[in-house]
């Protein structure tokens, strides 16, 4: 089988933008509000940090759930790592997610300052400083035969687009406009020339566009 | 983690039979014809029994997929499994799937008519004469902690939602009417008052619909 470099779930503002401007350990977002981008899939039974019972089981948990199917490896940038830029004043930064990261996996940090690997419950992250198509053959080689979902933020998803590495993407496109902060793009068509698109529009109000390599 | 009830790609015609009339070896779905009910799936690039590559990884291939994820046995009845009826003349028949049968957990098939388990590939086949509940109770202690698949045919669904042990229903509303056979519902409103629904047009021409209990 061949192994895919997946975007999922990421969220884009219906004016493009993937982040808000100004992210900070307080405003991981910039001004732009989380719950705008992932309110849909936190109505899901399927979300990872659910702590009541129930949720919905429509066509949103099916997006929530494909999250980590057949995953194998996540390459992110350094900013949705962390809210520093620049060199690490310490390491003692482990990420937003705790000590029970929703990964799982491998994990490969872009960023032009190293730092040594660790591992936080069954995720393990490692720092790169690599062009896209030698950090996805590392993550590729780490994945055992599954697929690597390359988890953002803006930038380096644009990057990846620009160096032609990514097979599908899932965008969750969310009813709001932010007006300035990080753009994926123009309009949902600029990745019409090499993709195909479907859009399906939930009752919760989020938009799912899916696009998979012509 | 609750295990689950849940019928998965189950298709049906927009007058609401599950499988035509008429079932042989030489016509499994009787006057119907097969294509109308899995074109669909067929045309995906999760489709299992995919020979040449390609295919679309568009909405409809989210539900192909999600057939397998976190499903630990599944039961059927013996009209799916296969075309003969009343007492077994032999046991040389060991259903439609060849030596790989897509199911790859245990599978427990309900008949008046016993006969011994029996294995192929990662699929083992169980008979047995019991109520749903005694079936489901069976199956989920197959399933080691994970979902059990009602597979069908129609009249087995029926029964298990007659007896109100059904989840979640994936049904595939195939743009055909068939006129006669075997019949799942009058409408798919009938089953409102115990779940809701939601309803996924894809561009293939088959309409999910998605049902989870209230």
């Amino acid at each position: 089988m061949t192994q895919l470099l997946r975007v999922q779930n990421f969220g884009v503002s219906r004016d493009g933008f993937g982040t808000g401007e100004g992210q900070s350990f307080e405003h991981p977002f910039g001004h732009a509000n989380p719950m705008d981008f992932f309110w849909w899939a936190g109505a899901t039974a399927s979300w990872p940090n659910r702590t009541d019972p129930g949720g919905s089981r429509g066509i949103d948990d099916y997006f929530t759930r494909d999250y980590e199917r057949n995953i194998g490896a996540e390459i992110m940038g350094r900013n949705k790592f962390g809210y520093q830029r620049g060199p690490w004043e310490d390491h003692e930064w482990q990420g937003w997610w705790g000590d029970e990261p929703p990964f799982h996996t491998p994990v490969f940090v872009l960023t032009h300052h190293l730092r040594p690997s660790f591992t936080l419950s069954d995720t393990t992250f490692h720092f790169l400083d690599a062009t896209p198509a030698e950090a996805l053959e590392q993550a590729k080689a780490a994945a055992d035969g599954r697929d690597v979902r390359l988890g953002g933020g803006t930038t380096v998803i644009r990057e990846f687009l620009d160096a032609d590495l990514v097979d599908t993407l899932h965008i969750a496109l969310a009813p709001v406009e932010l007006g300035r902060g990080e753009r994926l793009w123009d309009s949902p068509d600029d990745l019409l020339d090499r993709f195909h698109r479907e859009e399906v529009q939930s009752p919760s109000g989020v938009t799912h566009l899916i696009y998979w390599r012509r």
